[in-house]
């Protein structure tokens, strides 16, 4: 299978667009101007007498944002974003060191300890700026700084490979595995691909530095990474290296990566994911747990790891032509992912919940020097640890790249976005049209032109109406020159239940509409939303809110009325009354209130 | 009101003289036994060269047991005991500084440092050992205890009344507090009265040393105690301070002080006590946190809180004969102090539970280092910090305390307990006999010998077959000498609700069976607890569990079964079955298991 490159596609209207259109006008210069207010940008001039510390991972958060711009510039040239790209690239021209090595925070604050931690990111941050090289020159034709990291890799692969200088084998936090697959790709150099192999084949055979949280299995370290079976430890570290080892099982035509690449996913989509794709249970380590650990008021799911594990999912689409890996894909864009960034483009969640409850972030009021970890109810500007807005940034303008995977015969359609593609398929130019408000709207139209293909459409997870022939596609031989294929994935609310052994959503249901997750928000609602029972035989209405421009769903629900004595003998009563739910990826647009994903709902 | 004291009760069978003999033949030797192992006892010989360090609060932990020991002697003399206690106490004489100072800490590990730590424990330490040597000199005559310690307060009182050379004002631990007003009423002497004021009255009237938990309400100094209207910070603390405040209200006549305390114990009683009477909510601060912000899973709830909400609950009956403080005193005894003990008497919980899973007990596997707090789901024979297990050792023997108060011609029964009791009462010498299996059994043959009195006996919260007549009261008129007052509080499963505000018992029932609160085992039901739902208007069956010598509360449930994918669009369907429930002070005597307190239930 292949990939089918976003280049290939413009979103020419419908959701994705507006996003698109967000990122470019607001989101672009939002996350620059906190990088610059920040000190980021002027970092890479590698002043030592600046004030401002640079901190061990800056180079990736600009890196990311780099990488963001190419996007937007590969679809529409902006001159500005294009000067302020290639003035950093010329600061990584000055500063690097001759012999290749580049990372701001160990050339201006601690030049002795080049490879020295093996949590310090180092090969992290080339991961993203060899990323951030490679998109830029697809986009602009400029190989500056693609040259520059090319010339930090060879040294890289000396001090690593050949030499083994450095004080570790293997990276403490994974990407660069998948950036060097991704060089290869670009420059067609194997040394690269065999390097990714290095690292990715490496990891976890021999016992390496501990990291600040103790544990191997915090870096997937734990075992050689064909053992692993569960996703363990950091998220994002996780499901970077799950990408890598994808990449790598289809490059290398490797079995045993492939199974355990597919073992770790269904560990994932089968028990450790919640219902909007986030993962990573946890705040401790930012990581995994274990099996059905789900809690919703606390949970971490960090954004970028839900953008990861989409990136893993679509990546396994490669290795097989599955619908499940375009579901989790799906399930994680339009939700975890989705939620991270506010409707007006400027704020930023690093972590999702699935709950949040106003009156318990105040719980610690007795202690404020340690606290009860509660994540943000509200989204930020920019934080101190801002590896997530410029992941949004390089996200969103390549969204397209989850659109088709192709073979020679077929061209499978994985995601639905109003778009135009363009693509050679076995010596064939094909034109893909896909018009459809998606996620809306069930109704989509395929237009294909160009002929000898076979189109797979896959069948949404959520879709009752349409029955897939295998792997969760639907077959359409496109004999015509000028073929249209109409779906009509009829959307209307689902109430989803979790396995019983999901105990933090015993007895409670969540409402879904199409691929998205839907909330309730206290604002919408009247009373405790913990007190609201659905009632899943009702009737629906979809409403529409102006203010956040997304459809709502109404319900019928009950609210419990209780004793205002702390405890009583006397059984609440429930009051008939309406459920507002709106998008998930919508909630914490309109001030601190409750949230809540899981509901109770009535027998 | 005046109290009637544990030495007048004689505890002549039923629940409590099993108790009794448990701590006597079991508990106070395991306790005395870790602490043997642990230090503890070898430190009071205050050497310098010892191999282990002694912690700053050891001195309280063996202080609490000897007081413990001398309730049981008051009782029956045990000489092994007394033995010890003798020679603890010549150690104490021997090490006691000539200025009258003891510590164990700041005598071998930093004597430069006396009244130099706020939170510390110096004073803390100083109260156990006052309540342990009145309570050793009134079981058994001994004064030199006593005398010991008369000799360190007068040098207390020197140090920060007189000349103001301490680091600090008010201790950052309260305890000191009630130990002198119960060492002016062992010596009449008012001068510990007024001290006792003097560090009551200080408190939160200026900014001290900040303590490990940063905040001033940590240890109740936020504010002066008269102006405090809720409980804050850490709960020990509180409790052991608002004992203070009640006593001093009592002997002062101090209406602001009464009117305090009943305030903060509003608070406790309606917005801050879990259903077994377990207070704090928070393990960060070990510390109560806002109105209604009771979580189950991560209660915190320590044993010696829930006892010293008890002691305070019986004190404020001698400010006013309000059977809501008997209630909650009630409340504690049986449910959030007794868990704390292990059946078997030599297992100890800091912390008590009222919930727990042991699948999300391993949820850090990937991060040791730093881990999300959980109680301990099995109790332990010692730990670190080993306040609680010395705590029991001298609560229930001296639970009598419990029993009764009377004025002059009333004698106002509180509790239920087989029982003898000797009273002077208005001049008159009177005699009460309980005869009662409670709280096993709501029977409660009253016997009074002695006449013109009248006896008030309290109408538990949890009956609905008698009507008290005014402040949860009912009356006799004890004209005969010798009246039998013959109760039946009908003992019957009953369905408990949360006020709406506790979010975490939103939708959920607890069971209670007389006092005590019941809970469900893993053991004893099939499937996970969070999915069974109980059927309120279910016939009931008591059972007996004879490993655990319990009754037990079969009903009639239903049990959740959904789909085995993790997310799923089939409602889950409900099983009929049966729900075995045993008490809650007998959860965790069976190995680490699903246990609830809190329960959904069928609509």
């Amino acid at each position: 299978m292949k990939r089918v490159d976003y280049s290939n596609t413009k979103i020419t209207g419908g959701f994705w667009r507006k996003k698109q259109d967000l990122i470019r006008n607001v989101t672009a210069k939002a996350v620059y101007d906190r990088f610059y207010d920040t000190g980021r940008i002027d970092a890479f001039k590698c002043d030592k007498d600046c004030k401002i510390k640079p901190h061990f991972f800056w180079d990736s958060d600009v890196a990311k944002w780099i990488e963001g711009v190419a996007y937007l510039t590969k679809e529409k040239r902006e001159p500005w974003l294009e000067e302020i790209v290639d003035s950093l690239v010329d600061e990584i021209e000055k500063n690097q060191d001759p012999c290749g090595y580049f990372n701001i925070f160990f050339t201006v604050v601690d030049a002795e300890s080049r490879f020295k931690y093996r949590d310090c990111h180092e090969l992290y941050c080339l991961g993203h700026l060899i990323e951030a090289s490679v998109a830029y020159y697809e986009a602009t034709g400029k190989d500056k700084m693609l040259n520059l990291m090319c010339k930090y890799v060879d040294y890289v692969q000396k001090v690593f490979v050949e030499e083994k200088t450095a004080s570790f084998v293997t990276p403490g936090h994974e990407e660069i595995e998948l950036a060097l697959v991704r060089l290869y790709e670009c420059t067609g150099n194997e040394k690269y691909l065999s390097l990714s192999k290095f690292f990715v084949d490496e990891r976890g055979q021999r016992l390496e530095e501990a990291v600040s949280f103790g544990e191997q299995c915090y870096n997937q370290s734990h075992k050689p990474v064909r053992e692993q079976s569960t996703a363990e430890g950091h998220a994002v570290r996780a499901v970077y290296l799950y990408c890598a080892m994808a990449d790598l099982a289809l490059k290398y035509n490797d079995e045993s990566l492939v199974v355990a690449c597919k073992r770790i996913f269904d560990n994932i989509s089968k028990k450790r994911m919640y219902i909007t794709g986030g993962i990573g249970s946890s705040h401790e380590g930012e990581a995994f747990t274990v099996d059905y650990d789900l809690p919703n008021l606390v949970s971490y799911t960090e954004s970028c790891a839900a953008l990861g594990l989409a990136l893993f999912a679509h990546r396994m689409l490669l290795l097989e032509s599955n619908a499940k890996f375009a579901h989790v894909a799906e399930r994680a864009i339009y939700n975890g992912f989705l939620s991270s960034v506010s409707l007006d483009g400027k704020g930023f969640f690093y972590t999702n919940p699935l709950e949040i409850l106003p009156s318990v972030l105040s719980r610690n009021a007795s202690v404020t020097e340690h606290y009860d970890w509660m994540p943000n109810p509200q989204r930020q500007e920019v934080f101190e640890c801002s590896c997530c807005p410029p992941n949004i940034v390089r996200f969103i303008p390549s969204i397209a790249n989850f659109l088709y995977t192709h073979d020679d015969k077929t061209i499978y359609v994985h995601q639905f976005m109003e778009s135009k593609t363009k693509l050679n398929v076995g010596g064939n130019e094909i034109e893909i049209e896909q018009k459809t408000n998606y996620p809306y709207d069930g109704r989509v139209e395929i237009t294909v032109k160009g002929a000898c293909v076979r189109m797979a459409v896959r069948v949404p997870e959520w879709c009752d109406c349409y029955d897939a022939e295998s792997n969760g596609y639907m077959y359409y031989s496109i004999d015509e020159a000028n073929t249209v294929i109409s779906l009509d994935f009829k959307m209307s609310p689902r109430f989803v239940y979790a396995n019983p052994e999901v105990l933090a959503d015993a007895g409670k249901c969540a409402v879904t509409y199409g691929p998205l997750v839907y909330c309730m928000e206290g604002c919408d609602n009247e009373g405790h939303l913990r007190n609201m029972a659905l009632d899943t035989e009702s009737e629906y209405k979809i409403g529409y809110n102006s203010e956040l421009d997304v459809p709502t769903i109404e319900l019928t629900a009950y609210t419990r009325e209780g004793s205002q004595s702390l405890y009583s003998f006397n059984k609440p009563k429930y009051k008939k009354t309406t459920a507002t739910l709106i998008p998930y990826f919508a909630f914490a647009n309109r001030g601190v209130q409750e949230m809540q994903v899981w509901h109770d709902y009535k027998w």
